[in-house]
């Protein structure tokens, strides 16, 4: 178990990465060594050695002195000056497919926030485009990349170079579903219905028509129905094909937390407990996940922390169940999940720093 | 067809009961005959004649006085006095079970905006626990009552003597799944799914834990899931058992509007085009829905209108599909629904007052 | 007093637009001549005749065709074949100072909701910094101009080729400030402080980082202090100097509606029934200006009308006042005050089309 | 200087006991030692020890089992077993009227987060209308009351028995104004005004009309002009008349936080440095006071912090400033601050806990 690591962040400027660096900053295990942050910087920003963290996020000033930190001009020769061990990538897919094979070439661990190294499938990387799909390298890559959900891959995590930290959509519909499948209960043949609802932070911090104000503010609206992204990673990760479950993601009027509503059918009537029971046996090790003994979690309770919450209600013949899940798509959707695998890889326990 | 009515409306002081004076006051058969306003009034108000509009609903106000009409203490004598021909309830449905029977006797005709008539099967009153069921007096009343939704009973609402307005989530999955499961086409094995979200007006005006702003705000939760009242309407209307349906609903973080998000699996394949034509064709007479031939709602775009908006997706193998519907819950899912019954009650355009 | 005229609206994409084109499309006085809209559109578009409004603005589209109706290609001919008399300008400001001189060259009587024409005084235009300040032809333009609020230049716009239509937020304040000063009552070495705030929709429609619903929504922020554009018009309108009057701006997280909050010093000590008098007399013939006689605005009242609401309180003292003034932005603000200015300007009632 | 102490808490039901809770949970010095909660609990909870802090705020729980402590049944012996030595009392003032006395006589030391004992002069307490209020008891009580704000009196908060938490929007008007009124800068002629905007959680959790999300949600509105509770805590701590400032709150459609815009004009011409220094220079030894060196302060960046921010303009003249100051109201404006008071009376930096 090491005791202390130096990590590096690229990409603090957006929602996730903002989040990222507070958990980093008050992580118990990297005090006194914090996150190298780096980018692109432009010239006048890099003749001042970079950006002040206070100036990107005022939010993350505290009277410690945070907000003098700097978001530095990336190069491989800054991380290796200030011996980065760990590499977060909170940057767009394209540059994540870039950069992670120097950063492994270089034997910098990665944990890669973006979607980049998530599937394994060709047929479901399909809708990324990606234009070093199907060279060595990019195989090469994704062959030592280790799906980021800790309740699912601990033991891989630990050792794990690459880790592909999942899908906000794909973690709020992977962790409620996983036990349930994986222990053949669901009549796959009726399908399942996979519902979720995520607030605007998901859409990321470039202005567009949808995040404008407007068009988000009483609102909700359905979107990329049958065609979402994240849905590769429900298949390859549950175990199911794509005529197996529908999922629709809509937009939510408010900042960030993620509900998703998810149906299915049993093979066999079900029980309160029995339903439980198997959660509560999947979890067992799981300590950021928290599961309703009664009720269904919200929004409300789940947003600003790192867990994800789950509770189910089964109908009178026990066959049909309404599961609902709810998490924060910055942090276990993205920042604190990322922050577990840190833990993981490291023999830290999983909770450390997220609470 | 009658030239002009005269109306009386008895709960106007809340959301529903605004909205639907604020139609009656500028529906254009109306002109000159504003609706008579009565409910329950204390001794006070009574004194100078009950309260004025203005003091209930301050947004009531023009410039033309609207704000100075009353509503005046309830009496039998005074709707009489008044020529009251057609009374709206905006009342709490144990209201309406006591209050219908005794109007219909003077020979008003009633159009109910409660959950109090809607249904035909003892069953699915259940869950209103109704103190008269099954009295003598009810089950006739029962008899005389049209579920309130034109597109389906246009003809027998024009003649009814008491209309059963729609409830707010049942239009929204009522009017989406019709046309699918009368012609046939949903495989009802597989099971239908709708998830529905509505603003939180839905809930009513009475201060409550739900309905405080703290509750409602940033938030989103599932309630009611296998247990709401509005089940039994979608079974009646659809023409599906419990068992083939699963509704869930939702508490939006906005003042107004339902988006439901309806998942069905079909026996044989669709295009867009069969689908959409058969849509077109079920509703050709109905000018209060708006079909989406690309895309689909939101409820923006419904809110504050008198329109069912309906678009849907299919998946490629044209098997499954996703079906949204959006409207505006205090409009055509209660006060604009019951002027469309009215004016189909009284042989006017049925869109009359509406745009 | 002319019957109808024929309407053209430039610039119907933007939020205003919309509002002024729905009002101008349910126009008593304008049934059977819809506006001529146009503006600048794609070669593609042009091919089909312009831009249906049912794409531009779906929430337009009603059922007798409205969303048919089509934004065309911007020309001076179209406008004289299709007789347009009267002009709406919903356009930036600099389009604006280049096309109400060639507008009124051809005739056609403009009615301008940018703010090109709003400020007599060159220092208080410097803010705009016009290409064509100080050139003869912008200097007849002015001169031409009448600032659009009827309240205070009825009997000028009756007659008016250009309606300069005033700012949202100058409305909001000069409104209920100018009776007050203009009698003398204020003691302006005090100073007079208007605490504005707007909701989102002021800021226009293009997305920026202020206009993300993450910077907007949960938040509340002041900007423009001592600096706003719509400054000029409260010193120019109100009669006081730039030292007299402070005028601070916040932008509220709500998509529409603006609510001032004013702060005076009285030079003798007023009563509740002076101002309110004093209110009542200078508004006598003022349809679109709703007075409180007990309690305060609130935005909620006011938004989706076309009133600006006034209402106040005085300390013990009765020598200092509180005023709150509401208004929707967008209407009052805006476009609900061109169709008034449209109104006087044809000698109908200055709430046509407006209730 | 202690090393540990052991703090009660009455009243963690509500919004301010509930962030309380979670920062005393997470406090350095506490660890190990949990606040004993206590209040009044029904018979049906007593029996079973009280109530389990995750059923009142799920939000709470986290996986070390914060969830399972208890709001125990309140008696005076109970604080006794338990070694209470520092009470907090969020509890409403008629309440904490009562306790503390009881309190302060049997040794244990009182943050109080009520009205209760926050003002000196009878007029300024005639607002609240204590019963107990010119009684000898009440009167001692008041004469050991220390006014809770570190950044005033933090030497005589390291030995007061007693101390008065301030009022939310007392803390940000109060903070901003007196250093400059203090320094004899102001021109108090003139008049100050303080145009406050508060989040719903300021309002309490009570459900009532004016905390209805169809109230709070997309409006503004001002209330308590003239008249606010506050408004004695502003002129005893500023050292004003009430004549020489105006206080307006409003309520924002928001959850928490407090923007307060406040309005003055200075004797002589200042500058931007020298009003810089002198906040500069007052607040020196205040960590949870952050200064903006340019630009304003908005919520978005206070919410969720305890920190109050600090930012300013001046007019041309240097006359005139506009201040503007943000804070939560649930943290800075009432528990981080009784907790920054806790860190005063025992000797701890005064941050401890809170960043």
């Amino acid at each position: 178990m090491k005791e202390i690591v130096q990590t590096g962040l690229i990409g603090v400027t957006g929602y996730a990465g903002a989040e990222l660096a507070r958990l980093l900053l008050h992580h118990p295990r990297l005090k006194g060594k914090p996150p190298v942050f780096a980018g692109r910087v432009d010239a006048k920003d890099a003749a001042r050695g970079g950006v002040p963290l206070g100036e990107i996020h005022p939010e993350l000033v505290d009277s410690k002195g945070s907000g003098s930190l700097k978001q530095e001009p990336f190069s491989w020769e800054l991380l290796k000056e200030r011996g980065v061990e760990v590499l977060f990538l909170a940057t767009p897919h394209e540059q994540s497919r870039e950069w992670v094979p120097d950063a492994l070439d270089r034997g910098i661990r990665v944990i890669d926030l973006s979607g980049a190294w998530r599937l394994n499938e060709a047929s479901n990387r399909a809708v990324y485009a990606f234009e070093d799909d199907g060279t060595e390298l990019a195989a090469a890559t994704q062959d030592r990349a280790v799906y980021g959900m800790p309740e699912l891959h601990r033991k891989q995590i630990a050792k794990a170079l690459l880790v592909a930290n999942p899908g906000c959509y794909a973690t709020s519909v992977i962790l409620p579903l996983k036990p349930l499948v994986a222990a053949g209960l669901v009549n796959l043949d009726h399908g399942i219905v996979a519902d979720a609802k995520s607030g605007v932070s998901g859409a990321g911090k470039a202005p567009t028509a949808k995040t404008h104000f407007m068009y988000a503010a009483d609102n909700l609206s359905a979107y990329g129905v049958f065609a979402h992204r994240h849905t590769g990673e429900l298949l390859e990760q549950i175990g199911v094909t794509a005529g197996e479950i529908v999922f629709a993601p809509h937009l939510l009027p408010i900042p960030r937390g993620i509900l998703s509503t998810i149906y299915v059918h049993f093979k066999e009537a079900q029980t309160r407990a029995s339903v439980g029971a198997l959660y509560k046996k999947f979890f067992a090790e799981s300590p950021m996940v928290r599961l309703y003994e009664n009720g269904l979690p919200q929004i409300q309770n789940s947003v600003r922390t790192c867990y994800a919450d789950i509770g189910f209600h089964l109908d009178a013949s026990g066959k049909r169940a309404v599961i609902v899940s709810c998490l924060d798509n910055l942090l276990k959707g993205a920042s604190s999940q990322a922050v577990q695998n840190l833990n993981v890889m490291h023999g830290w326990p999983e909770s450390e720093g997220l609470e």
